[in-house]
């Protein structure tokens, strides 16, 4: 931790702002420059109450020099971190294929979802996903169809092979959402929901956690640390738009956030489109977009029918409209080095 | 619901956007202007996936007519909310007085809970504030005291007779919570928790409901929504600050969301300058501010030894900068024709 | 425009509306719903101050139909706008290639403009950028060469054949620089600087128009109307990053803004992956996230040796890393149909 | 400067981050913590590219150390800037008294204006306020009477003896509404536009310098550097709304941006609370709130009637309004230790 000390500080501000920050069992290291001195702190800043330094009389500003995740950070591990999942594990998350995700907002019943899957399938998607616990910001709209809807997904699962994410809202139902999903998927909305995520740390199963509307990127890996910090190593992190004074979207997709994410963590990093754009037309051009700035996978709203969903109808693709995303995606994919592809494609 | 359709849009695809509207059991009214033809839609807007009305052919927009809010609203309830606390319950939250709670952002003690408690009394607090489960961005950082830090509130409220206010950030921890809180507060990051909204609403206890990080006032609205729809009637909204791009404060402090909440809903009003400024030095005047923009009550963190707390340090009152502030505080009050009143100040 | 009324209008704050409509001379139409009468307001919106109309009592909201730009809609032009540059004028914005624009941010002195346009040519630049008068947010920073800097950009282009983009920030300069420049830009900072729009609207130059750090896309809009309204049709829209929050990038690139315009407009939409993401190392990926999102081009900064950049070295490509940039966004152009294409490449 | 290497830095990189920073003629001192080596850089670190610097190999992190601000700090001046008015100049800007400013946001006739400024004098205002250049997103909107506007403030100005605030757009036009305006000010979409910002330096005239719609505190302080650096030195800051996700209100008022501006520099704050709110019943709880914040004075919109306005209708106050927000402002000054007084008040 560096403390930039007020112009003109006394020398005896200057010793107890040095004692201070000793009591803590740190040592210091004191520059004089030509407007300010700045001191150095040597040591474990957790000790310091790094908030409470600016209080003290002398201090003008305090900068941490580390940053807050560890597990999470690559500096942690060198390779990057790949998630096998399917019976066989032949879907890999991280690895040189780009893995799209693919269903819709809301299980909404049987048929549905088995079209959809057969669909989603036929066009390239490796998981299918389906809410069944839906946060919705009424009380009064549709709130999923609960334990039914896991249901309905293990039976398509348990016909097409393709695993399932399904987002778990509450700690008290990680265990039953763990019991059906192959992913765990965490809301935006719950990225800060310190519990939760402690709970899904202690389960065996692989995490797509959403970046906050408002979360910020060191924040969105410490929200992942959470989950790792309880064992649980197979945390993929999305990307899904963030709320800023654009109203021209549902959200403002931060397509940077994909390399800096990929620098910073040896995380697989998913890029939710239908999200960020909130739109149908919008859902194509930014999913290659997220390709082609390195995401390892995507996530996709389609539904037999958008116009009569449930949930999110005005951002979900029709069949043929991601028919034709994926074909785009896998040509970017190899644009630029990587791969897309799918079993019903090669045989 | 009104639908505004593309520029020369067919008479046919007019006709599939009336069906549509129609089969959902709404009355349609179309009026053809200049430039664009206008669908209303008459008859529960609940009815219809607004959303997915975006996907039909022919149109440009959907704007909704009413407000998503019902019991929150003032339509609703034509005088102000009041909520009562104390024994006896001579504590009115949402009447004339402004009414301010105070004490260290984490119970970290015994002796600190005593002393800030006494202190922040004899300058005219009327709540404790205190946190027994935080929520703290990093795994590592102190998590709170637990049932054991709610034993020490309840303690010092048998003894100075101060209603306490503490967070709740579980839904498994709601019941014990309640037990313990005269008011339970739901933080920042569960604004849109809703298995806790849903919770916190069946137990009868007042709430106090924080703004999240990106709230909309909408959304805030809609969140107590979520507790009022379950019964509880007893919320009180908290303005905490929100992000933006600013950065020379922690976030910004939304003064006008107290005006726009005033005058959407019956639901009292609180401001917590602490976190918005998140510098010992901005609280007093954002609370000064707070109150002359007609807020309900103040919620402000205060410790014996800022530079010390183990949370919130930078931006927590000695109890000397507490004491005037509530002088100030209470200056601001009579000035704007309300009241700031303590016990001790009358004897 | 459509005005909704609040719950329970009394028939008079009704009449008293629809007097005032129809006193500025458009046409009313009611439309009684279950919870809200509605009014529509048919003619010319301009003649009705329609932000003064919620000043009438019982007006609880008032909803504008029709988007506020005119020439820059893509109901005024069916076709795309596209702008040939160069002598023979063989490069063109707007088409099918997609066109790379490179250089420093300043032209720093004759020997490095060489020597950049030199090695960005030769790797796919089409058009050489270089600010000869640099907006800078501290008056005590390297302003730039001014018409120095001009002329050494005209010598670069009568030896190279590259057109020329360099910045214009004063009305009083416009002349000066369209003497000299192929392309006029106009800075983020000066997107809504009405009289320095007004005035590159007189000259017959075509302008790059950068979206402002806090511009919406329809403010966008509106300021390239007012160049469009003066008869300058060349214009080129810039998305380069927005502020939000997040402080791990410089700006927030909007990628989703490149289809929402490529829908709402005719004119070519450019990118600036460097400003958005101010640092080296997201360049690429930003850049071809843009490419596979529909971007017409691209602007890019390239200098000799970033390190001694007197602006925007934290941003700026070395040459090695531009040339590696050109070949990956030339194959993701091929991979969603389009091309982009060199003479050098050719010859 | 503080340069924070990268974790296992080798000793090669580290020997040319030091001699780079040398090269620049700056000396450097090495701080080795347990998991960074830190470079502290002692002298002018305008020699250095601090951006360029984060391309050097072994680099994390640059953080400047000093503010960039100097004529515009606290440490440049002690006491405060005090601006004197009128003639004689008894109306001060930036002492004990709070100085409103009252007016229509746009110029439009001769009579609506005397009747306005002797409503508004009447009320308690000091300055009156009227556009004469006005800046509007359309180009199809009302632009201003220009100079024939500007005559007529004149002439109101040798009836009532009130000075005189109006906006000035365009460099060219400095000169001119120098010649008529006590007080020139600057706009919200003009904080960064720097060839005006050094014309009005170079006048003799105050400045009323609004804060950009997502203008940081800081860049506005560098702006009020690009004046002070010209030799201007009575520049007043204006707080008048951030841009933010939330849209109930026009904008975003930033209350708390009014005590850092206080402590971070000698120069007068004034807050818009009618741009900031957008909206009629917003502006007086927003200008209480300024003042109980610490604010030097107010500027408010003020129009005979609102409804009919050319422009910002939905935020101007009618004169009854504007009497009881002025009765208000001066009992919420007088709470905090201020004043408020005005000439018809005292005989």
């Amino acid at each position: 931790m560096i403390i930039v000390t007020t112009a003109g500080i006394t020398p005896e501000a200057l010793d107890r702002i040095i004692e201070h920050v000793e009591a803590a069992g740190l040592r210091t290291h004191v520059s004089r420059g030509e407007q300010r001195t700045i001191v150095g702190c040597i040591g474990d800043e957790g000790a310091l109450s790094e908030h409470g330094l600016t209080q003290l009389d002398g201090v003008e500003r305090v900068m941490p020099v580390l940053k807050p995740y560890k597990i999470a950070s690559r500096e942690f591990s060198v390779g990057n971190t790949a998630i096998r999942l399917g019976d066989p594990a032949d879907t890999v998350i991280g690895g040189r294929d780009v893995v799209v995700m693919a269903g819709p907002c809301s299980v909404e019943g049987r048929e549905m979802m088995f079209d959809t899957a057969r669909a989603v399938q036929q066009a390239g998607a490796r998981l299918l996903r389906g809410g069944a616990f839906k946060p919705r910001s009424s009380p009064y709209a549709f709130q999923g169809m609960g334990e039914d809807g896991l249901k309905i997904l293990a039976d398509v699962r348990a016909e097409t092979g393709m695993p399932i994410v399904t987002e778990v809202m509450d700690p008290r139902q990680v265990e039953l959402v763990a019991s059906y999903a192959d992913v765990m998927q965490i809301g935006a909305r719950n990225m800060q929901n310190f519990p939760l995520l402690s709970e899904v740390g202690k389960v065996q199963r692989p995490v797509l956690l959403k970046r906050g509307l408002s979360g910020t990127i060191t924040e969105l890996l410490m929200a992942a640390e959470y989950v790792l910090a309880q064992g649980n190593g197979d945390v993929m992190l999305c990307e899904r738009g963030i709320r800023t004074y654009e109203t021209a979207t549902r959200n403002t997709m931060d397509v940077a956030a994909i390399p800096v994410l990929k620098r910073e963590t040896h995380l697989p990093v998913i890029v939710d489109p239908s999200h960020a754009g909130g739109r149908a037309h919008l859902v194509t051009p930014l999913a290659l977009a997220a390709v082609a700035a390195g995401a390892d996978g995507l996530i996709v709203e389609v539904h037999p029918d958008p116009k009569c969903a449930k949930s999110d109808g005005e951002q979900s693709l029709e069949f043929s409209a991601f028919t034709q995303l994926m074909q785009q995606v896998q040509a970017v994919a190899r644009a630029i080095g990587r791969e897309c592809t799918w079993p019903s494609e090669v045989s």
